[in-house]
């Protein structure tokens, strides 16, 4: 399957092909919606974004008190454009503390939150026509492969098998390709890799790259581990680099407080990659302007150096997160106990869970959904349920959604849920 | 003269076309030397760097404030990709009344600073071997042409023009060019286009657009206003869509707090621009993840809808700025006097001032200063003066200097002066 990506609206003539192709994310274009539909007074349960309602999560105390000390201090010039020693220094004593790898202060860039780690290594990392491979369903990927003018190579992973990529169907697409990218927990399944899988992954890019000679340049591993700290049900993180050694000079890690710490305002991440991605990655990223706002620098730097204060709020996000995705799984299963086309997959990790609801066809007021689209906005219209189809992810066409418990109560769960199985009563057969 | 960007160092296979070719920023790689002989315990004169040391400027005190106060309410989650509203408006609102444009909100864009502004604005309007035509000296642009894959049409100016572009000489280079970029008050000169010249050149543009059909597209004009509330002597800022409202289609202007509240380190930007430039922009941008960090951009709106607070900061700066840049220019002057090889233009702007120091070929300890490197580094040596030669800023070889009044005291002036004074004396003739 090879991703495309397809012009919304007209654009006018004189803006650059690379403007005119691109379609804004539909997640983004789902929230936006449903920001609209909430402002307008309606009751809309959102399930749909990647993000935090600072009403069910707020950052850690100690991150907002040293951001604003650090104001009051006068941090609040540029940051050197790799980012503060502080805070590049913290970062790798926080992976050799947290994951038990040593990577080097040297070889950590600081950025304005995770994206501009993807969008800077699918830059540095990929020419134009080169090949890119990713599982499906997963994040944003064909957009990056559009704007850097690579051939996108998506192998599709179904609910089989948690949604998440098997050494054995990745293997036949590595050949001569100049990315691989893996993410875990997995957006937007939260699901994760066991130290199995993702070992013998990184085995196939080791094998990839003895066969390759100095001159064809490696296969490289893009590591998304942005929901990383949060795992639960006794699931702990895997890293490549701390399973195969080995990869470490062809792996880029992309990370930050997004959701480690419920901060996706604050606009703190960070890469790490091996020295020479990284200057590459910074020479660029500095002319683009993702730079991370200082103060805030200067507070997670500090944080992360707090071991308690890191430990005490993972234990209390893990918590909450699961407590609402244990209850939406719940409430699906015991749905689909009742009969309903409904179906989930137990997430361990991230803020998602994958669900199935396999209504296309049936028939809303005599009329049949047609379409992925319409049951979207029939779920949104009947439930008031806000959801993002897999095909925003990637995946063929299939009856599952992402639901997010970034911005819901477990009382909102609950009701969430009722409003869905009155809608699914009132809704017609095929 | 076209731009030319050549790699620093070896690359290893396998790197992007772009990242191989390109180099790191000169100027933050001078920025960095200094960051290095400063912590090593060097007395050195910091005049290099675009940036405010929070000892001589601090940010407005409300911005402070209510950057802690939103972070103290929550306002820790993602902003919407363009930006808050709250700020889109407010940005909207502060430019009628300051700078009597009426660019309605949905025509701005918030971005992590302003550098995403440009290159946004690169990326959305300049398909690849397309022509950009700007001035020389000025920042950052031939890194933005490479950056697209655009053709660069550098125009050179000199000091018989304040540096500044003309209509005369840009008027042959602008037949079938995409993209126009002009910057006032400019950096690196401190100098500022009058409304005479500003309007001639606004006029260029119209015809250029009227001789052309729709299916070729515009040329556009990116306007880099954002060292514009910084002016004195007399001087006010000139925007070309309040001198030639006809040109606000083809208009892009980038700003921000960046220095018109001394605040590089909060990372907030915006770009203004006609809506399908900027939703093509936003439609990349959100991709890259040039957000800014969103209690930054709630105190921002709510700052700059406080006009005195606005006018009373304005006022401070702008005669700190004016009283360090006079005390260049008249010590320079005075220099120039005392007969050593010495000149500068009279600044009206931004926090710069161009120097000619034409001392290539005199001999230092016997040896002649052979390059401009050479005497960049005999300055920094040899009087402590850290100053960034005009080549950075694509000028062809000339004895010019960009100094910056961002980082240094009066005191420090005079002392540098000093410093520069002695070395002089020290120095061999040709």
């Amino acid at each position: 399957m090879t991703s495309t990506v397809t012009p919304d609206t007209q654009t006018p003539p004189g803006l650059s092909p690379v403007a005119v192709a691109l379609r804004a994310s539909e997640i983004l274009r789902i929230a936006a919606e449903i920001r609209q539909l909430v402002a307008a007074g309606h009751r809309i349960y959102n399930f749909t974004v990647g993000d935090f309602d600072p009403r069910q999560f707020r950052i850690p105390a100690m991150l907002e008190e040293e951001t604003a000390a650090a104001l009051r201090a006068g941090e609040t010039n540029y940051p050197p454009s790799p980012g503060l020693p502080l805070l590049r220094q913290a970062v790798a004593a926080y992976y050799a503390r947290e994951l038990g790898i040593d990577v080097g202060a040297e070889n950590v860039l600081v950025t304005s939150g995770t994206r501009p780690g993807v969008y800077g290594a699918y830059r540095v990392l990929v020419g134009p026509g080169e090949r890119v491979v990713y599982g499906v369903p997963s994040w944003n990927n064909n957009y990056y492969v559009h704007l850097v003018g690579a051939r996108g190579h998506a192998v599709e992973f179904g609910p089989e098998e948690s949604f998440l990529p098997s050494a054995s169907k990745l293997a036949p697409a590595l050949k001569d390709a100049r990315l691989l990218v893996l993410n875990s927990p997995l957006n937007p399944c939260g699901t994760a890799f066991t130290a199995e899988v993702l070992g013998s992954i990184a085995d196939l890019v080791l094998e990839e790259n003895s066969r390759r000679s100095a001159g064809e340049g490696p296969l490289y591993l893009l590591y998304d581990q942005v929901y990383w700290p949060i795992t639960f049900a006794g699931v702990r993180h895997v890293n490549p680099v701390s399973l195969r050694p080995d990869i470490a000079p062809y792996t880029v890690m992309v990370d930050g407080i997004s959701k480690a710490f419920a901060a996706t305002g604050l606009r703190v991440g960070w890469v790490v990659g091996p020295r020479e991605v990284v200057v590459a990655m910074d020479g660029i990223l500095q002319h683009v302007g993702t730079w991370a706002p200082r103060a805030e620098q200067v507070a997670v730097a500090k944080f992360l150096q707090a071991p308690e204060a890191v430990a005490q709020y993972r234990a209390w996000l893990n918590e909450a997160v699961e407590a609402r995705l244990t209850a939406m799984f719940d409430r699906l299963m015991a749905l689909r106990a009742r009969g309903f086309p409904i179906d989930a997959i137990r997430p361990v990790g991230a803020i998602y869970l994958s669900a199935k609801i396999d209504i296309l066809g049936r028939r809303h007021r005599g009329a049949p959904l047609r379409s992925v689209e319409e049951v979207r906005r029939w779920l949104l219209a009947e439930a008031g349920l806000g959801v993002v189809p897999f095909s925003a992810f990637g995946s063929s066409d299939r009856p599952w959604w992402r639901l997010s418990a970034g911005a819901v109560s477990v009382d909102d769960i609950e009701a969430a849920m009722d409003a869905l199985a009155a809608a699914l009563e009132r809704l017609g057969d095929v």
